[in-house]
C-alpha cells in the first residue's frame, strides 16, 4: 500500500474544484453530473469519487475556499491604515481578476441558498461573519474620523458587501459593458458614502 | 364554439405566472415542470398548455412583465422634479414590496442569462435599454445642478441599478437581516454619491 502524497492530493483537489467550477458554470448546478466533472478534470469517475463523494461535497469545499478568501481580505483590510483606501484597493485588486465561471456559479449558489435550508444556513452564517468583521472595521474607522460617523456600521457593512458583488454579473451577460468605467463609479460611490461629509462634526472639513 | 373572453384569459395568465413564479422559486428553473406549474395554478396540465406552450414561453412572458415594470418606473422617474428624490422614493416604494419568489427567480434568471445565449441577449438588451434611459435622466439632472457633474452618466446608471437589485438577496437567506436599516444606508449611499459635493462648481455649496 502506497502512502498518500498530501501535495499531490491537494493538487488533484484544486484541479477537481477548477473543473467543477467550469462545469457548474456551463451546465448549471442541477444539470452538472459527477461524470461531467470527472471528464472536465481529465480523470475517471471512479477516480473522482476517490477524492470527493458528491456534488454537495464539492460545493462545501468551494464554500470553505470562499470563506478562506473572505477572511484573508478582511485580515488585509484590518491592517490598512485607512479603511476607505483599503476597500478601494480591494476593488482594484480583486474584482477585475474574478473568474467568469466563479461569478456565474456564485450567482447560482446565491439562488440555491435562498431555496435550500442547509445551504441557506451555511451561506447566512458566512455572510454574518463577514458583515460583523467589516462592521467592526467601520466602527474603528469612525472612531479615527476616517468614516462618516452617521453610518450605522452593521447596515453599512451589508450595503458595501452587496455593492462589490453586484457589479460582477453585467460583465458576463453584456460583453459590451464598460467594466473599467463601472469600477471607477463604484469607487466614487463608496468614497462619497464612507468619507465624513463636509460641514459635519467629526468630518475633515468640520 | 364560445368566443374567448379576453379578461378571463388575462386573469388566467396572471394566475399561471404567479403559480410558475412560486414553483420556480421552490424547485429551481430547471427542476420545475409544466405539471408542477399546472398543479400550483389549480388546473390540469392540458389546460395549462392551452395558455402557454412551455416553460420558456412562461419565462418570456415574465421578461415582458419585468420590462413593462421597468419602463413604468423610468417614466415615473422622468416626471420627478428631482432625480435623487425620485430614486429615493422608488427605493421606499418598490424594494420593500418585492415578492420573495420573484427575488429568488430573478437571481436564478440572472445566472441562466450568463449561460444561455438566447436569454443572455434578451437580458442584455433590456438591461442596456434601462441603463440608457437612466443615463439620460442623470445627464438632465447634472444639467440642472441636482447631480454631481463629475459622474459618468452611463457607468453611474449601471452602478445605481446594481445597488437596487443587490440588496434583495440577503433578506431571503438571512431572516434576521435588518431590512429597514439596510434601506436607510442604501438611500444614504445613493444620496452621497449623486448629490453635488460641497466646494465644487455646480454644487449646492459652491
Amino acid at each position: 500500500v502506497r502512502k498518500p502524497n498530501p501535495d499531490l492530493h491537494a493538487d488533484r483537489r484544486g484541479q477537481i474544484l477548477k473543473a467543477a467550477m467550469a462545469v457548474f458554470a456551463r451546465k448549471g448546478l442541477h444539470k452538472a453530473t459527477m461524470p461531467d466533472i470527472a471528464a472536465a478534470a481529465g480523470m475517471s469517475a471512479a477516480n473522482l469519487y476517490h477524492y470527493v463523494k458528491s456534488k454537495d461535497a464539492i460545493l462545501q469545499v468551494m464554500a470553505q475556499e470562499d470563506r478562506r478568501e473572505s477572511m484573508q481580505i478582511l485580515a488585509a483590510l484590518a491592517e490598512a491604515d485607512d479603511l476607505v483606501n483599503g476597500l478601494l484597493a480591494i476593488i482594484d485588486e480583486y474584482l477585475p481578476q474574478q473568474d467568469d465561471s466563479e461569478i456565474v456559479v456564485g450567482i447560482e449558489i446565491l439562488a440555491e441558498a435562498c431555496r435550500n435550508p442547509v445551504m441557506r444556513e451555511a451561506f447566512a452564517t458566512l455572510d454574518r461573519e463577514v458583515r460583523d468583521a467589516l462592521a467592526m472595521l467601520i466602527k474603528r474607522a469612525q472612531a479615527r474620523g476616517q468614516v462618516d460617523s452617521d453610518l450605522e456600521p452593521h447596515a453599512a457593512a451589508a450595503v458595501i458587501l452587496d455593492l462589490g458583488e453586484s457589479s460582477l454579473g453585467r460583465r458576463i451577460f453584456d460583453p459590451a459593458y464598460d467594466v473599467a468605467g463601472g469600477l471607477t463609479e463604484l469607487k466614487r460611490m463608496l468614497t462619497a458614502y464612507l468619507r465624513p461629509k463636509g460641514g459635519k462634526s467629526g468630518g475633515k472639513r468640520a
